[in-house]
This record gives structure tokens, C-alpha cells and sequence, in this order.
């Protein structure tokens, strides 16, 4: 049995399929001067080819799990149109007269090795997508056929060495039971569709079994925890087999609570509202029992095409939205671009350190323009259901009065042109950033509601960026400072009686219930996967024991004593018994 | 008159000399291949010249300056051992018979116009360095002579498209009485050294200009405001004559005011300690009048060399550094790298957000080796004077207490080895991320003093990079967040009866000094340059004016009230009349 990276949750029993590790075989002729142009012709029509069968596949994708995820494909095609890439090919062909096949093979290795030398989790994935994409130009330009896997099969557990997003893309769902890779990062764009899909997944085996994968070696794999074993005792395969069952068995009873009300023991509510960044996913959440959406991150909207999306477009789906809610709330997060996340068709300056940069509501104050389309699509939509509006990254009280005033301006445009709006719409805020968290009080008297972004608010805090490797464990929601600090921003939403509301990956922390019913939290915004976990707890839980808790809980000095005790609280006697105990 | 970019302070009046541009001119011919380890040898030989010229500018710089100036150097020594670099070179001759010169000089083409594409500030400064070393790479192949400049002459301002270091470091100071140029930023390692050599300097004037500057034209420059003036009036030159003189009249004044008591008019007394990073600079500050160092950024006794200092060597730095200071007290910040500090000798991750990264104590922690050599170093150094230990980015008590073991275990082995320092020496601390102020009150019954990094904090607690341009503007430190900060730590260290220092370009904002009397702030640790024009203002303040205005303070809902308020304060009656009034 080895330790390998879960990556995509879930358990696969199954046989092997190990897929042969492929080299291209390349002419080594050299060209002559006079079949230049003929020579360029042939890379052009490769190029072609390429962007229109990864447009395909973006398409088929976007069908399939959603667009966030079909995005992936958008660097593809940017790396084909990337002048440094394409210039290195036609260099090579141009001055040393090389095929276009080994030009392409020369440039992919250099870049890769460029990328690879640079040490860096980012680039190492990026390097991964520049074979992916270079080896497809490879494939137009020798005619070789795509790399295929077996049809007519039992269904397998796939083993590779490491695995492009195209190839992803073209697993049959009901064939590949699981998949096993050598190399590869639970973060890369493959990890992100194998999650999609819901295949279990474990990457990184590399180094860790004693003899390589044969096809047809017995195999399981456990996506959550990274466990992989070949060659299991039967013993073993009951018990896995035992365990997957009631992995699908639980899956199966949650789903009965969703159309429950979400009320603890002793009467108290608390909303379970979703995250989606799209219409499928509001779609998931809802199918989860999700009352309401708590966040809805538009940037997707603007990240999934080539160009701005038009205040048209987007009130089509801000309005198919609430209509899908009948009468439920949408809190629409105003455009939350730059840091991490970037258009493929506005460049935003290249950042030192961009989770302290230029990005959501900052962006926005600077190009008025689209900030005015979006808040224009969203007032319309607000015609259709209960629309709220949230800014995000709000640092300071001059901040939310200039995002008003862009809102104030929409309003009198739109008035003036007559289409209807809800009139006394007030936007909420995005409390996220420390000093917004210190001034809390004074925010509350300008905002109408606050949704407490746990994770920003503990990356800024702690001053640890959780996707950085080195210091990830230091990222901490249980840290004695987030706590007050998420508390000291609940006193200030009651002094004024405002909502306030969670989201962040914390609000999903099963164990981080009793603190929300203890500050008197409104509502927790979760994907929809954790919906159903945090409501089975809620429906067993007492509001008032959770207050009990709280008081030890400030006492705490340090994360690991709040953690603990937090994990301990419910272990104790705080539940009601029964995992279902309301149906 | 045009608006250019103010790199370093004061005026300069003079005739220009134009630099012109040079342009290499190279050979055509391409090599044989039976010459091939010839022209190999050729190029190692020009990098081995190179490397040796540059480690003599390197230690005329470091005795001229001082050692973090000097370290610029460095980065050029990297990029000769750089094997993208030298392969880049090395692959141009190999596979097209080119001759050395010209591979040189096609490789920092590429290398340039592949960090230009990247638009980056960051990036565009190691072309910067890149073409600076390459230009000399091919001197020395090339038989070349150095770039001169007039030597029997008058003194002058020189002009220049742009300006590298290794030109910078050969002009002699006397001849040059300001410079300018057309391109380049504040931020570049050529305007750090025209403010260490005192030349004052405006940058960026390209695109300003309606005709270029010519040779014996009559410039005046102001390297504060960036303003240039090409052929002023004889008006405007008197103006300025007059400016200038009494900008250095102001300089002696001050300096009559560096061996005064520093108290106010109502016998309160603020300590003014320094920031140094080296033995030299301790020698500026104290000719300045410093009490003490308040901070002493010992990362710079690890960034200038090519292998970690021994604690021999260390020892030796701060014994002297205390032996200096004459029973004032020293407090020596422990190794703050990573961020934005780099080691050329030890290679650490590429992080996405190096400021929510893996550096200062969590470096440390995780190579507790090297910590323990530095720790033993300052322990023994105690022996000599009043020494203080103080931590960097503390984020949590659990490191606090983590680095205090290592301390302990520091301490155990001294004295097994019989060696003496102060056994009672007790760590203070940092207090610059969200989470140290969020938790003030705990972590000072841990810590026997605190300084508040304010630079740090605010960016953090603001989620700002303030060397990023975008939103540079956004780095506030009259934010109330900011304020009510440094206020709760204030009021955390008065409760358990700790010292309460202020480090970071606010202190020596004359205008927050009546925050600090307010806020019974012990001590402010500044720059050599900021401390007598803190201490002109200090002496004339009252500190029981300041407390009307900290209620009025701390009423403000906007960083602008606040800054005005403070601003106006002094405009106002509050200071007792006359430049220096004890004198």
C-alpha cells in the first residue's frame, strides 16, 4: 500500500489499464531554402487545426461539467497564439531548417525546460499545458492518430504517467473507474476536471511502488486520502468494496434532508444559501436543498469567452438566476477579477504579489465603464426576484461610497430610460480584508448586509497565501485572531441589525457550526457539496449548547487548544443521536 | 519646465553633458568549426574578466557606500554563473558558428525583449541588468573601452537615455551635480545609488522633452519633485540658487539639534533610536543623534556575500555594532529574508505572493540551524552591551514560543561551553501581521517588548503591495483601520507593562508624532535621515496638546479626515514658535 495524493475524491476497485507512455518519431531531413514558405504553410495549417479541435473539445467540456472548468482549454489556444511560442518554432524552421515537426519538438522542450528550471508550482503547469498543446501540433503535423484507450472493456483504473486536460477530456466517465498518476499536483487543471467528472483520483505515485503498474494488476485507490494498493488481499477488496457502498449509501440518505427546513434542535435557523459561479451550478445546489444563493461569483461570466460580456448577456443570466430561485434570495458578487483570476482578453499588469494587487472592487472604481454595465444587469434582473448586490474586497468607507455612486448613476440611467428596477435595492459587502474587519462598526452603518469572506480574510490576517506549498499548513481558520475577528465583525452587524452572513471554505467545516449559532450567524453560503454535511449536523444540534462552547473557545491561546475543542464538542454528548433523526 | 520622476533628493543647477549612445559594432564573420573550443575559450575568458571587474566595483562601492548598495553587484555575478544565460550564449555559437560577440549580444537582445514583453516593473529592471552585464561581457571581448565621461571640467549635470550601475559607480561624485534620465524608475538599483552617493537625480524624462537636451545646455533639476527646467530664466535660476541654499541651511541647523535630550516642551520624553543595516549606517545615525537602534535589519550581513555568515563572523558585527552605542541599547531584528529579500546562495521557492510567503521567522523555524547560529551570535554580543532580541512576522503564539525554545537551546549550549552573555535576555517581538494585533494582549504576556512594523501591517491589514503602482496610492497610514491597530497594541503592551516601539515609514511622518505622544508610544525607530527633522518637531510639541487631537482622531470615518486633521494640527497653534527653539 503507498501514500500518494488524493486528488479527486471517491473509491475505485478495478484492473489496471496502464496507458503506454508515447514518443513521437520525427524526420530528421533538413529543408530546403526554396520550401520555406511551404514549410511555414504546413505549421499554419497544423496551428489551425489544433485551435479548432481544442475549441471543439472546449465546447463538448462546457456541455458536459460547466464552463469554469472548460476555461482550461482558453490557455490552450492562447499558447497557440502566443507570439514568444510561435516565434521560437518559426525560428528554428527559419534558420536552421528544420522540419516543423522538430522545430515544434524543440521549442516544447525548451520552454519546458525554461519552465521547469524556474522551480515553481505555477509554471510547472504551465510547462504541462505547453506539451499538451505541442504535442497535439505534433499530431496534425505527422497525421498520428490520438492516443486512445480500450472500448470494448470491462471498466478500468487508468494509470498513467502524468495527464493532459485533453486527455481528460476524452475518458468515457462509465469505462474509467478511477485514475492513478505518476506526476501532477490535486491542483493542476486535471485534478480540477477529474473532480468535475466525479472519477476518483490519486497523483503523484511516482517513486513510491516498488515495480511499476502492470495492465490487468488488481487495483484500489482512494481519492480522498491518496491511498493506492496494488495487488490487494481479498479481505482488503471486501473492505473497500464495503466502504464504497456506504460512501454511496450516506451520499443517497443526505439527500433525503435537502427539502428539510435547516433548524437545530432547539428552533433555531440558520440559512444554508449556495456558492455557484454558474446557471449548471445553481442547478447542483439546488438539487441540495440550497435556500438561496449567497454567492454568485460573476467573474466567471467574464472569464469563459474572448471579449467583455454585454450588459445584455449578462442580465439573461442574472435573470435566469432568480427566476430558478422562485422567490429564494441572489446575492450577486459584483466582478471579482485580478489576483489569481485573469481574462485571456484584458491584460491586467503583471503583479509581484497579487492577492495584494489590483483585482475586484479596485478594478472596478478604475474602469467605471464595465462596473456600470454589470450593476445596469443586475438592477434589471432585480425586477425578477430578490437580487442583493455585494462588492468584494471593501477596504474602506471611501471605497463603498464610490462603488454607490456607480450604482446611483446606473439607477438614474435607467430610470431615465425607463426599464424597471427595484428601487430601494442597497448593496451589502464583502468583509475580507483586515481593516474592513476594523472598522466594522463603521461599515455597518453604510452597508446592508455583510458576508464575512473567510478565505481572504485568513490569507490577509495571517499573511500566509494557502496555495503556497511552504507555509499552506499555517493557514488556519481555528487561529484565536480569525475568530475574534469573525466575531468582532458579528457584534457589529447586530449593533446595527444587519444580516451577516459566511462563506469561505470554513462555513463547510462541520465543526465550526456551534461558533456560527453562537455569534448568531444568518446565513452560511457553501458549495454544493457541503450543503447536506453541514445540514445533517445543524438538524442534530442545540443552539444553546453552542454558546457553552464559545466562552472556552475564547479562552483558547492558540489554534491547535481552538481546534481541538471545537472537534471534541460534538464527539461529547452536544448531538442529538440518529444520523437522520427528523425523517 | 517638464514633470519627471523625483529618484533622489536635492537640487542640482549646472550645465548638461550629454551621454551619447553607444552602439557596438560587430563582426559579420562566422567561424570555422575546427574553431569552435577557441572561440568557446575567447568567451570564457570575457566572463572571467568580466566577473573580476565587477568584484572590484563591488568593493570600491561597499567602501564607498556601504555593503547593501554594493550587493546590486551581485545580481550581475549571478547572471554570469547563470546557466539559461551562458547556454543561451553558448547554443547561439555551437549551432550557428557565430562569432562570441555577436552570440552575446543576440542573447541579451532575447533575453531583454522576453522580460520587456512580460510589462513587469520587476522583470524590466533585470534587463535592465542583463544589458548592463552583457555591454560589458562584450567589452571585454571586443577590446572596447569603458564608457568616459569629461574629466578636466567644469562640474556638470550629465544626461543619459539610461543609466546602469556599473556607470553610475564609476562617476566621481564632484564632477556629477545631478543627473538625468530618460528612462528608468525610483525604484531601480541606479536610483538607490544616486541617493546613497547624495546626487541628486530625476528619472523618465522621455516623451517630455520638446527637444532633446544638448551638451552646455543650462538645466535645473529638483530630484524631490521630479521637476526638470531645461534653459531656466536668470530668475528661476536665482530662485533655485536660493531654494538650494537654504535646503543645506536647514540641513546644519538640524544637525545642532543631534545632541539635545529628546523631550517635548511638557517634559515627555519619545526616544529617537535608528533603522541600520550596517556598521556604516550606524555611523550616519548616531552623527545624527540616534538613542540607540531600534532596529537593527541584520538580513543584509546574510544578502552581501556568496555563503551563509558564520557566528563568528556575526559576533563580530554586532559587538561592534553595540561597543559603538555605548551603553544605548541594540535591538537586533533576527534574519528577515525571503519576500522580496533574496539570498544569491540559497535558492528559495518562486512564490505567487512572496509577501503571504515563506520568510522572515517562518524561514527560520524551518532552519533552525542557521537560526541557532544567529542566535548564539547575538547572545554572545549581549556580553558587551544592551543587547535585545526581536522576532520578525510573528503571526501566532505557537511560534513565538517555538522560537524561544531554539533561544533556550542557544543559551544551554553557551553555557556548556563556558561562553558568557546576558542569561536574562528576554525576545520581543514584531508586531506587523492582522493576527499579532488581533491577539496583542496574549502575545504580550509572551514577549517583553513590541515594535510595531507598520510598513508591513498596513499592507497586510490593508491588502496592499505598496511597491505595486496600480494601487500604490491605496497604502494608507492614517486609514482608521491603521490607527485604532496601533492603538489596540498601544493600549495591549500599557496593560501588561511592556515597552511599545514604532518602526516604519510613519515614524517619521512629523505629522503622526502627536499619535505617538498620545498613545505613550516609547520609542520611535527611524531612518538616519528622518530623526532630527522628528526631533525639531518633537521638542517644540506638547504631549498633552496631542491628546485633544487623538479623541478627534479616532472619530474619523476616512483615511483623508484623518491625514488633514493630523496635518493641520501643527498648522495650527499647537507648536511652540521658532525653527529651534532650545537652541
Amino acid at each position: 500500500m503507498i501514500q500518494a495524493l488524493g486528488a479527486s475524491q471517491g473509491i475505485a476497485i478495478g484492473k489496471a489499464f496502464v496507458l503506454p507512455h508515447w514518443e513521437w518519431e520525427l524526420p530528421d531531413q533538413k529543408i530546403d531554402v526554396a520550401d520555406l514558405a511551404k514549410e511555414f504553410d504546413r505549421l499554419y495549417e497544423g496551428v489551425r487545426r489544433s485551435k479548432t479541435e481544442i475549441s471543439q473539445m472546449k465546447t463538448e467540456l462546457d456541455e458536459a461539467v460547466g464552463s469554469a472548468e472548460a476555461s482550461i482549454f482558453d490557455a490552450h489556444l492562447a499558447i497557440l497564439e502566443d507570439p514568444v511560442f510561435m516565434n521560437e518554432i518559426q525560428g528554428i524552421i527559419q534558420r536552421q531548417y528544420k522540419v516543423a515537426e522538430v522545430a515544434v519538438k524543440e521549442a516544447i522542450d525548451h520552454f519546458v525546460t525554461m519552465f521547469d528550471l524556474l522551480d515553481d508550482e505555477y509554471m510547472k503547469e504551465r510547462a504541462l499545458d505547453i506539451k499538451d498543446v505541442g504535442n497535439r501540433l505534433l499530431k496534425h503535423l505527422l497525421g498520428a492518430p490520438e492516443i486512445s484507450l480500450p472500448e470494448d472493456t470491462q471498466p478500468f483504473v487508468l494509470v498513467v504517467r502524468e495527464l493532459s486536460p485533453s486527455q481528460l477530456v476524452h475518458l468515457k466517465p462509465e469505462l474509467v473507474l478511477g485514475i492513478v498518476t505518476m506526476v501532477g499536483s490535486p491542483t493542476s487543471h486535471s485534478a480540477i476536471m477529474a473532480r468535475a467528472f466525479g472519477i476518483p483520483m490519486v497523483m503523484g505515485a511516482e517513486g513510491k511502488l516498488e515495480q511499476p503498474i502492470g495492465t490487468g494488476d488488481l487495483l484500489i485507490l482512494d481519492g480522498e486520502t491518496g491511498m493506492l494498493q496494488v495487488d490487494p488481499t481479498p479481505d482488503m477488496v471486501a473492505r473497500y468494496t464495503e466502504m464504497r457502498r456506504r460512501q454511496l449509501a450516506e451520499k443517497e440518505q443526505l439527500l433525503k434532508l435537502a427539502e428539510l427546513p435547516s433548524v437545530t434542535q432547539d428552533g433555531v435557523t440558520l440559512t444554508l444559501a449556495a456558492n455557484i459561479s454558474s446557471l449548471k451550478e445553481l442547478e447542483a445546489a439546488l438539487g441540495n436543498g440550497a435556500q438561496g444563493v449567497g454567492l454568485f461569483r460573476t467573474e466567471f461570466l467574464y472569464m469563459d469567452r474572448m471579449y467583455f460580456p454585454s450588459e445584455e448577456e449578462q442580465f439573461e443570466v442574472y435573470r435566469s438566476a432568480v427566476q430558478k430561485l422562485k422567490g429564494e434570495t441572489l446575492v450577486i458578487r459584483t466582478l471579482d477579477i485580478g489576483g489569481d483570476k485573469q481574462l485571456d482578453y484584458y491584460e491586467m499588469p503583471e503583479e509581484e504579489n497579487p492577492f495584494l494587487g489590483f483585482r475586484a472592487i479596485r478594478f472596478c472604481l478604475e474602469r467605471k465603464d464595465l462596473f456600470k454595465i454589470q450593476l445596469r444587469a443586475i438592477l434589471r434582473a432585480s425586477n425578477f426576484g430578490d437580487v442583493r448586490i455585494m462588492y468584494p474586497l471593501i477596504t474602506s468607507v471611501e471605497e463603498l461610497r464610490a462603488a454607490n455612486e456607480v450604482l446611483a448613476e446606473a439607477k438614474r440611467e435607467l430610470q431615465e430610460e425607463s426599464v424597471p428596477f427595484r428601487a430601494d435595492i442597497k448593496p451589502g459587502i464583502m468583509v475580507e480584508v483586515p481593516a474592513a474587519v476594523a472598522i466594522a462598526d463603521i461599515l455597518a452603518e453604510e452597508a446592508s448586509f455583510f458576508s464575512i469572506g473567510t478565505n481572504d480574510l485568513i490569507q490577509f490576517t495571517l499573511a500566509v497565501d494557502r496555495m503556497n506549498e511552504q507555509i499552506s499548513h499555517m493557514y488556519e481558520p481555528f487561529h484565536p485572531a480569525i475568530l475574534r475577528m469573525i466575531r468582532t465583525v458579528a457584534h457589529a452587524a447586530k449593533a446595527q441589525g444587519i444580516p451577516v452572513n459566511i462563506c469561505g471554505e470554513i462555513a463547510g467545516d462541520v465543526n465550526a457550526l456551534p461558533i456560527w449559532l453562537a455569534l448568531g450567524i444568518d446565513e452560511l453560503s457553501l458549495s454544493a457539496q457541503a450543503i447536506l454535511p453541514v445540514k445533517e449536523r445543524l438538524l442534530r444540534s442545540k443552539a444553546s449548547d453552542s454558546r457553552k462552547l464559545l466562552d472556552d473557545l475564547f479562552r483558547c491561546r492558540t489554534s491547535m487548544e481552538a481546534r481541538e475543542l471545537a472537534r471534541q464538542f460534538y464527539a461529547g454528548a452536544a448531538l442529538a443521536p440518529g444520523a437522520n433523526p427528523l425523517i
